[in-house]
């Protein structure tokens, strides 16, 4: 035997492996249509500077490059956003607005493969473009969390940890502090719920920063829910967008689903305005999903300024969280009728008959090769067929067909019109 | 405006486009499942040498590779069939036989970019292993003619042109030629339909056979049906299995679609018997599908040797040939709702009311800012909507809604319930 030729971090989708991933995009999906979300896809391979524009470091690092035969320098896709705002700046001027659009492509990262994480995989990805701040983050949030409901997650499952960039850049740069530490500053608060607060303290000490900065920090870090929040004294226009996202939440029913989080600032550089992330509730907390608003990357992309909002859901995450909980259904081929044949003169009524039941949408086997109906039965019920039609010398004459029910053993002789009619 | 930094060879699937491709590989998959096939799928990244092992110089010169950071050799893949080959024979020992799969990859060729032919384009793959010569092969052209039949094509569009591998090498081996020329003589036959009968003449004189060779040569070229074939007196085993696939062809129906044509041989190495290409009737009989039988493959990879075929279908030609006949749906985005609201007093019962809707698979929208009544009408109008619902302070009072059937412009009030109850 050869060595195994699978590359690392890749998987075989085999039909029970194909059918589980196939559950999950199909609630995707679903969830995306009923939002009145249009589907679409872009190439696997992108050139090289379409992520060299804007992405972060992280992304870039991480990329499957190469330069093909006439030279290009190219790119297997690591996420969708930079090819949603290619497409959207080519029709941006003349397409009605909101454009709606999600997709379910497979995306490529070339990172260290370990539970959770792989090179190959498939991202949910939902986007409004030309839509200010406001009902339409909210939507997208709900697509993400029906589509989870849908998979059979509960509120004890999951939540959707929410924040506001523009809240957090003008309060701190209000309180004198994160104009030249921002990136900086959003490590810090990203870290702070992984690590023990001497940890923060001590990073937040390094930042070099007076007293009263250090107490706005404080503040900031000790705000813990959306009530806190809305007993500040302090506002601006983000926050104030923000308690507007929560009213939105609580009218449309998300509210048992949703948390302010001020720590959730999100890595990359193009979010702007509100910013969410989805964690599992288990004990490892792991992200399920990542979203926000980008009010400024279409521009980069040569297109105009317009404002937009969307998240990406991989399906690998995911797919452990939803096995852990046994709501990934079994896998089972599904088989109507197995065409059974006394001798081989029946072959062309059964050949026939196949076919036309298969144009019905019914599906049908057959034995390939001669054999006793003892073998044919067999093979009927190792398929899981519902029924057997069996094609006799008898029925042939009458134009009929002994059909036994496989689960219940009932057997009766109908008619083959009975049949074509079902 | 940046240039444009889509890929040569390369789609964008905007929602239009992808509508269209939807609705090729919806036809394929149905037919595929009726056909009691289950659906797989591999990584779009191999290894190189996975390629090294079997194919054609034609494929290995096609592809997009490239070296990973890890040092790895990689390629994407330009055809599924070798990753079948590895995935079976994973698999091979303990899978109930024959193994029916299919799938619709994304496949990748570095080729020039032409009408017909895409750097990246999606293949429907339908194979059968594990089964001898006979019913199977005809199995699989009859999901391919099913699916093409599905689509709207007719009789009068496509032809099956098919032959056997066996029967073309032991033939011309009985004639004393192919043993050193086979490759070669493949060639000239291949092309023999393609250019004038002096040209092929020519080729063949080239190869440097006897008169007799060349008699058995244009002897070959002179079977032109399979009477033809019944009548002549030379027989060897891939004529008779040539003759008994015919019959079932006859038997299932298929005989309006299929063609003997000894000028197919297939250009790949892999296949042994049966092998079948569908063609375009138009002007210009372009090659739609390709398939056969390759019956050593699987021990390339290190798997048994086990009997195996199958067809691959580009989703490109097949695409244009829709197009060009009208066959290809216009696209529409479906609403089935658009929720108005007389003030924004009346939003938390919309955007419940949006959520219930949408649950039960309809699809709903609203406008996500407020605005007056006539926008909104305007905005259900222009998303194509069926109806609009209309929340005013009355209806909320007596939890009712205003419908407005958008076609018949018909209006009446229901209890909400009874919306819900749809």
């Amino acid at each position: 035997m050869r060595e195994d030729l699978t590359v690392r971090g890749t998987r075989d989708y085999y039909p029970e492996v194909y059918s589980r991933l196939g559950h999950i995009m199909d609630a995707w999906r679903r969830t995306a249509l009923a939002y009145g979300f249009e589907e679409f896809d872009g190439p696997v391979i992108e050139t090289l500077d379409l992520y060299r524009i804007k992405s972060g470091d992280e992304i870039t690092g991480q990329l499957y490059h190469f330069t093909d035969k006439g030279g290009r320098e190219l790119a297997l896709r690591p996420e969708l956003t930079p090819t949603v705002a290619r497409m959207v700046a080519k029709i941006l001027r003349e397409a009605p607005k909101p454009i709606k659009w999600f997709s379910i492509p497979r995306c490529f990262r070339y990172e260290k493969p370990q539970k959770g994480r792989l090179r190959e995989f498939f991202q949910f990805n939902v986007d409004i473009i030309g839509e200010e701040e406001g009902l339409s983050d909210v939507e997208t949030m709900g697509v993400a969390i029906d589509s989870l409901l849908r998979l059979g997650l509960k509120e004890d499952d999951f939540v959707v940890k929410i924040n506001n960039r523009d809240f957090v850049s003008v309060f701190f740069r209000d309180a004198g502090i994160g104009e030249k530490d921002e990136r900086e500053l959003y490590k810090i608060i990203d870290n702070a719920p992984k690590v023990p607060p001497e940890v923060t303290d001590e990073r937040i000490g390094d930042l070099g920063i007076d007293g009263k900065q250090k107490q706005a920090l404080d503040e900031y870090l000790g705000i813990k829910n959306i009530e806190d929040l809305e007993r500040m004294k302090y506002s601006n226009p983000g926050k104030e967008s923000l308690l507007a996202v929560f009213s939105h939440i609580q009218a449309a029913g998300f509210g048992p689903y949703c948390a302010l989080d001020v720590t959730v600032v999100r890595g990359l550089d193009y979010y702007t305005g509100t910013v969410y992330e989805i964690f599992d509730k288990g004990e490892r907390m792991r992200a399920i999903c990542g979203g926000g608003r980008y009010n400024h990357l279409l521009r980069e992309f040569g297109g105009l300024e317009v404002p937009a909002c969307g998240f990406g859901m991989g399906d690998v995450v995911l797919g452990d969280i939803l096995e852990k909980r046994g709501l990934l259904p079994e896998y089972e081929k599904k088989v109507d009728y197995f065409l059974v044949r006394i001798s081989e003169d029946q072959l062309p009524v059964l050949l026939e008959t196949a076919r036309t039941l298969r144009k019905k949408g019914h599906t049908v086997e057959y034995a390939y090769r001669p054999t006793s109906v003892k073998k044919q039965m067999a093979k009927a019920s190792k398929a899981g067929a519902a029924s057997a039609l069996i094609f006799g010398r008898e029925e042939m004459e009458e134009k009929s067909v002994r059909v036994k029910d496989l689960r219940s053993g009932e057997e009766k002789t109908l008619p083959l019109a009975d049949i074509f009619a079902e």
